[in-house]
């Protein structure tokens, strides 16, 4: 059903909400308490039209749950939050995702922008299409992770629009709640009901489907949105994994059935914006036939002398360029990988020394805390992107999940598969709000790498670096090789090419490092070299 | 010694160099391996003058340590970094800190805006001894909660200032380090100087200590710093409490010999600022002799109607204040305590129902995480400060640290019995800073206690708030009520007092609450009711 026919019918007397409303809340409270030790999150979405009801819905749930394992979050637009800094605008809505085991409630979030600008017809039809694309991958990228996602669209016709927005202004409590904004919504509600129709229908997946409430009677629609979270977490909890959303009719029956949806729907927006990365993870894995390391060549060797004069030069002109970057807002997200011992740090200190220490960040990667556990393996990475104008160092990255962990069965096949998608969407998302995304591969020979642990075997200020870990790995070279190469096949995007740097001399790779640091610099911010 | 007594005399020979670094650096990795297990964090600070190479040797140290465990922080202008909204000003240094286990590496942070200010005689004395104070308080916190704090003053002779700021600016590489400021500050080095020997001499504290490096020769002044610094992890991992610090001579000879302070020497700052809080803790704990709880009339009541009306009117003059405060930046933080079943959370919701969405979060105290457990226990209320404009509400808070931490014995008795301070000194800060802080104690007698245990217990619904605990707390009554009347006592501060709420009655209690908030924005934004 069209939101555009959506006529009210749904309401509910009194007496059957007290009766019912005790039973809810007791089986909620257990839900909630099961909830606790699952390994899934519930992301639990509001959005509708003005005075259905949205934030009174929210402030029931936290009254009839447990508000310690409760998340409400609403969002300021960007530049009054005093956030604007902070890029993506998809990074707040990482931040504040719930952790698995806990119900995290968001009020309109990251559907408030393209929706209002849709309705102020601000959004260029390519531009809705990215807008919903971002959404779709957003919620598949959690959904798959096994996160419950639950969208709520609660409506009005246009009469009882105005009827509740003349009753809220009536009482002093609520008065305020009613705006210029509102009733200007309300003189346009054809428009805003298109425009949710058309989000609806691009948004609506088997994964984070949409139910549409009534939002007319105010004991219906929060009863019959509670018992929908409600059914939702059970099922999940009873291992059930089919959605529970209801393909033909958006408003939800009473009863709250489960019934799976069929599965082609979602297939329609594939490929929604030509020549983007698919919406839909669809291939099936298969190794990369090239080997991208085979082809580097290491012979290169570059005198000490030479070194410390380009060195100084090329450290001059990345300080010169990262204070240009600074001026323009322009971020930078440096990502290194590599062999054991291939030298990653040794680069990323020759570029420290150039830059002001106000504008960066160091991130080594290492054991996740139980906080970054908790949550999406992307998490972690998401907290730490540079603010404008800065730069953000990863030493070691998102990547480990398609190396060592799919080589030492810390994710599973699925996981890992499914992680280079991801990635490139991510690394795509950052490209698109501005950021600039270096990724390097630090490469050495067997040889080399075995020259070198045995340096730092006998060299005591070195030894801490060489670990049992570090031999294990290098016993499993041919399979990392595997997966090095399968990464780069497969996350050598345009936006965000892999640099493969030649390491087996340490003055040529960390000379190829910084020439190529200010080469993709000069290019972000359109300077000739 | 003073600063502007300084002359330099210390050097390193190339050969004397390379013998000790490898050693050291072996030595600093094995150091820095036991205390990843050791109950401490080592904060490391570094400031002094312009070209003296602050940043050199931090570079250094992230080179000859593991930087895994090492975080590195400096810090632009607050309105510089987009973050201006996020006060006080000490909440990013106090986001920062590193875990137990992990040594912080700050480039002048705290220090930077009192000695910039007093260079630039931008500073009135009452705000210098302020700036001190606070800097004082944050170090000894810190030190007190088991931190290990090291603090150089890395410092140059006028003459070799210059020489210096020459040398980097002969260089491509470093040429970008010298910027106008550093030659304005070298022109007026005896300021610079002058206002250095104000601040080392007030904020050198055993538990906090200064030492001042000869800057001019770059071997001696890394290798200096970092045997300091491994000197003093290891006297502290060996158990030795004192402080490594020289009280005649800043300048820390060669040999590094630790030694112990004077203990007089602090108290000298004492009560720098009249009519602020002690800058020492020093009180001995004396139980509170009033019963604040005994005074308190739960006699009132209010009739249903008459509440409606009033919470109709209370919660439109709430929101209309928010509304004024979001306008002006002015944010407010809403503490709630209270007998278990006291209906804070009641109250809580009846505020929330006036706010709009976007502007507040609740923040239920739960079990901290494991990155909040490895950090001092304020840290995890510091990570929840409301940004400018916005209300945070704290449902339960730090001052569990004094009530159950204090009664079941999950704090030791000297660290709750300092918590008085610690929790005055953060409010105060609060405070001053412009955020609105209201504290409320919910009160009610054992009889209804048992009277809402009784009902929670029928009540399907609300039998997930009544836990064994809570009856385990109710047999302690009477150490409970010891507690609050302490707690009251110590913490009921002009800045921050209680507002004791009689809450007998339901409907009294959230009218009472949410007047009292009106009542305190009023005065907060100068209006009159």
């Amino acid at each position: 059903m069209k939101l555009a026919d959506f006529i009210h019918s749904q309401s509910m007397k009194k007496k059957e909400f007290n009766a019912r409303l005790p039973v809810l809340r007791a089986e909620l409270l257990e839900a909630q308490h099961s909830l606790r030790k699952a390994d899934f999150p519930v992301i639990v979405l509001f959005a509708g039209v003005d005075g259905a009801g949205k934030s009174e819905v929210v402030n029931l749930l936290n009254e009839w749950m447990d508000p310690r394992w409760l998340i409400n979050r609403a969002y300021a637009r960007p530049s009054e939050s005093g956030k604007d800094t902070e890029r993506p605008a998809f990074r707040r809505y990482w931040h504040d995702l719930p952790p698995r085991g806990q119900i995290g409630l968001f009020l309109s979030a990251w559907y408030s922008q393209v929706l209002l600008g849709t309705v102020a017809q601000r959004v260029p039809s390519e531009d809705f299409a990215r807008h919903v694309q971002r959404i779709r991958r957003f919620e598949r990228t959690l959904a798959t992770d096994n996160a419950l996602i639950l969208k709520f669209w609660m409506h009005l016709d246009q009469r009882h629009q105005k009827k509740q927005l003349k009753r809220l202004e009536a009482n002093p409590a609520t008065a305020w709640r009613v705006t210029h904004t509102d009733w200007a919504h309300w003189a346009m509600y054809n428009r805003f009901v298109s425009a949710g129709d058309q989000i609806i229908d691009a948004t609506d997946t088997q994964q984070a489907p949409w139910r549409v409430i009534d939002g007319a009677d105010h004991r219906y629609r929060s009863l019959t949105i509670a018992e929908n979270i409600l059914s939702a977490i059970k099922s999940r909890l009873d291992g059930a994994t089919t959605s529970t959303s209801e393909p033909e009719n958006h408003v939800i029956p009473k009863t709250g059935k489960a019934k799976s949806k069929s599965p082609g729907k979602d297939s329609r927006q594939e490929n929604a914006v030509p020549g983007q990365l698919p919406d839909q993870v669809t291939t099936k894995f298969q190794p990369s036939r090239v080997n991208w390391l085979a082809g580097v060549d290491l012979k290169q060797t570059l005198p000490r002398k030479d070194y410390l004069r380009r060195l100084a030069q090329s450290q001059g002109e990345l300080n010169r360029l990262c204070r240009q970057a600074k001026q323009h807002d322009v971020s930078s997200l440096l990502v290194f990988e590599g062999w054991d011992a291939a030298g990653k740090g040794g680069s990323i200190r020759r570029i420290l020394q150039a830059l002001d220490p106000r504008n960066y960040r160091v991130i080594p990667t290492a054991a996740p805390t139980d906080e970054e556990n908790a949550r999406h393996y992307l998490w972690r990475f998401w907290r730490h992107l540079p603010n404008a104008g800065n730069i953000t160092i990863f030493d070691r990255s998102w990547y480990g999940r398609v190396l060592v962990e799919r080589i030492e069965g810390f994710a599973r096949k699925d996981e890992w598969q499914r992680a280079y998608d991801e990635i490139n969407e991510f690394e795509q998302e950052l490209v698109e709000s501005g950021i600039m995304v270096c990724k390097y591969w630090l490469h050495i020979t067997q040889e080399e790498q075995l020259k070198r642990f045995e340096h730092r075997k006998v060299t005591p200020h070195k030894r801490w670096k060489l670990t049992d870990e570090d031999w294990r790995n290098r016993e499993k070279w041919d399979q990392y090789e595997a997966a090095v190469n399968d990464m780069i096949q497969r996350t050598n995007t345009s936006v965000a090419p892999w640099i493969i740097v030649p390491a087996n001399d340490k003055y040529t790779a960390r000379i190829h490092v910084l020439d190529t640091v200010c080469e993709q610099l000069r290019d972000t911010l359109h300077i000739s070299s």
